[in-house]
């Protein structure tokens, strides 16, 4: 096992696995950028470097300072959390040349998932379900009206190298085919240079549905109870929850081998969430793979009681996995809400300003808070908006909602905005309740109810 | 279910209870004496209402005045938590003589459970172990001497009605027996108005262990994992764990079966703890029960996941128990720190003062600290000492150790002294880790190398 390894990343996810770290009786590095010098994850390390200054290219994101940190201290390994360098194939492959263990899957599996169309095809070609669209790259308008017509409009013309919503574009008729591909192609072409594309079909009335897969160096493959993470704004998650209620044992089996069949056929290391659709008749897409330790892993250690971050550490260093797939079974259900620094009145601008006042409702059973928060913080611009993540468990869903109410009505974040409120007006929500939301609720329905709610308030008040 | 219920506590369970309450639905009654006027129990419930002054007996024992704000708020039930009322047959009656159901086992059952020799008789009768003793009142000095001869000395003359260490006497040899009892029974009559007396053989090298059971109104009963509790100072549980790694699955089920047939003579409902020595040669013996909700569910809630005071207020609103004995299986191990407001360095002096600064170690899987503490607290001094709960789940009971130690590392707690360290010493002493300590290894082998640990320190300053 490893002695030190450093965290690459900052806030509640470098809080989080400094901690596992240390009830493994690992010695633990922090990085920080200046504006983080009196963070929490800093504080909490054994030892502590700063890499640069506030913006991320400088700090989080710079390669060369945190290699440098990591062999300076003599660390062996580095955990990079998610967001940042969690997903970069080339830090992975820097750090094995620097002789570094990188926690998490080989540089190889990065790659390849990371580009879109190529882990599409990786699924196609072992039989995993896809989101109905081309089977290879589109040459033409004309290939790519043949084939919407096939399966039905509206459709996505996706950049193959695509990513952050670029060299994307709808299309709803034959007609616009034309123009919106050489549209996209030019943007992929400047932006990536690369214009190579392919076509999707847009799902309707469907919900975001992941399996978490582990998988060690020996072979040995397990699946996760799924996550239902429809509930988005801008493409965020912003409440998460395992199990999804909708689906039944039987489907949750075999969705689980459709994920442990695409890990195996990526030889994939580590832990890793394939992403999937789910339309109303419970048939399964694949959208694409996360190499990485996510946000909403918490839900699922609330539901199955292990540590997915000591395991991560665990099968990095050449151990067995640490869980066999009969441990897995949901033993409840968790719900994961992101408290925000952000405004939702006022279109949820984000929030910066000192913490005055902190009260967490920590205590009872069933219940987690993880955060790098302390009383006379100072919640800096530079980063994401994410301050903490409300965890509630219960038997049943409806005992895990009452509990996350009570956690909510009892936390006191003072001196800055954050959508805890907001978070309420969903838990109260009886299409939350009803639990059948697609994953376009949050955005076309709730929030058009809750901005009426709040101006009959305000009538009101 | 009821509509509302008040809470006759204060501190930390005040707050557990309410919480649960909340989570049900159920709306919440908070009593406080003046002196807790801005506790934390105070602040979460729906209505709170002043009983009385800083002492216990004008506020927390004032039966009229908890009665009057039950009756006058329009609540259905009261919780009494532990200490304070919980044990009071008398408050039980006054309860359902006001209408009002005290969650609870019945007032006789408390009675019967009180009195320790006709606890320990009926026990007798039902064929429960007990500690080797008398098998009724004795008589004489002579009779006395005969059953100690028989049983082995020393011996502990005791007080039927005794209680709070008034009334015992311990004899080491026959020559001593007739000064003894006659003193014994002379302090018996004074305090309690009642000389009967019985005696039970001093038991040496044994382990505290105790089993909770929980027994619905149509008889259903269950145990639950036991408990090892023989870490104790001045007679107090200092650190619990569960389930004690020394007993096997089959001793555990045949404890378990005992603590059932228990508990079925009595015809208990609700839940309670029964507490038994355990030697060396893991025989079990019957010391006596306790009729309330203890300060150390937590452990047993972390093994299980059931929450033991929703449970308590299901059964006592009529509903059965909401679990099985197959649903009670330990899925790990859990230990508790009680962390005090006293000075282990200074004879363990209480210790009160401003909580200038509170930072309670919340976050990642397998953890849990019960607390109504907040920051800029006043402790007061007219309470019990203890601050928070602080409990650590591991899959293995030395994974519970390395996150206990995790937390105790990381808590911090500025303006009062607390023994934060002296837990810290604990989990670090080889005797506490191999775990087969008595329950006076603390106080008589542990404490000594601690005090010397502290010189050492002090030299080498």
């Amino acid at each position: 096992m490893f002695k030190k390894v450093l965290v690459a990343n900052r806030g509640e996810i470098a809080v989080r696995i400094i901690r596992s770290l240390r009830e493994m009786g690992i010695k633990t590095v922090a990085i920080y950028s200046t504006a983080d010098k009196d963070s929490l994850h800093v504080q909490l390390a054994d030892e502590a470097v700063c890499v640069g200054g506030p913006q991320p290219s400088s700090s989080y994101l710079n390669i060369k300072n945190i290699l440098a940190a990591a062999v300076g201290t003599g660390a062996e390994a580095i955990h990079p959390g998610y967001g940042f360098l969690s997903e970069s194939a080339d830090f992975a492959k820097m750090c094995q040349e620097c002789g570094l263990t990188f926690i998490g899957p080989k540089a190889e599996t990065i790659d390849l998932m990371g580009n879109k169309e190529h882990a599409r095809q990786m699924m196609i070609k072992h039989g995993v379900p896809v989101t109905p669209g081309s089977e290879s790259f589109i040459d033409s308008a004309d290939e790519a009206k043949t084939i919407a017509a096939k399966i039905g409009y509206p459709v996505l013309l996706k950049a193959a190298a695509g990513g952050g919503g670029k060299g994307i574009r709808q299309v709803a008729r034959p007609e616009d085919m034309a123009a919106a591909l050489a549209s996209a192609q030019s943007e992929a072409k400047t932006d990536f240079g690369d214009d190579r594309m392919y076509l999707e079909k847009v799902m309707q009335n469907v919900k975001h549905i992941e399996v978490q897969i582990f998988r060690d160096q020996f072979g040995q493959t397990v699946y996760f109870p799924e996550r239902d993470c429809s509930l988005q704004r801008n493409k965020q998650k912003v409440l998460e929850e395992s199990p999804c209620d909708l689906i039944t044992d039987e489907e949750r089996a075999h969705l689980g081998q459709i994920a442990v069949q695409a890990a195996e056929a990526a030889d994939y290391v580590n832990t890793g969430t394939i992403e999937f659709l789910m339309d109303q008749d419970h048939h399964f897409y694949f959208m694409e793979m996360n190499t990485r330790i996510q946000v909403e892993h918490t839900v699922t250690e609330m539901v199955t009681g292990v540590d997915l971050v000591k395991a991560q550490i665990q099968v990095a260093s050449g151990e067995k996995l640490p869980f066999t797939q009969a441990d897995l079974k949901a033993k409840g259900h968790a719900i994961e809400c992101r408290i925000n620094a952000e405004d939702p009145e006022n279109n949820f601008m984000p929030s910066v300003g000192k913490v005055d006042y902190l009260f967490l409702p920590i205590g009872n059973p069933g219940m987690r808070i993880d955060t790098a928060l302390y009383q006379n913080e100072q919640i800096s611009p530079f980063y994401d908006s994410m301050l903490a993540k409300v965890v509630a468990f219960g038997r049943t869903r409806a005992e895990a909602i009452a509990k996350m109410k009570r956690l909510l009505h009892e936390l006191i974040l003072r001196g800055i905005h954050t959508n805890q409120e907001f978070h309420l007006a969903i838990l109260n929500d009886p299409g939350f309740i009803a639990g059948n939301f697609t994953n376009t609720y949050l955005e076309k329905e709730f929030l058009l109810k809750w901005k009426e709610s709040l101006k009959d308030e305000a009538v009101s008040a």
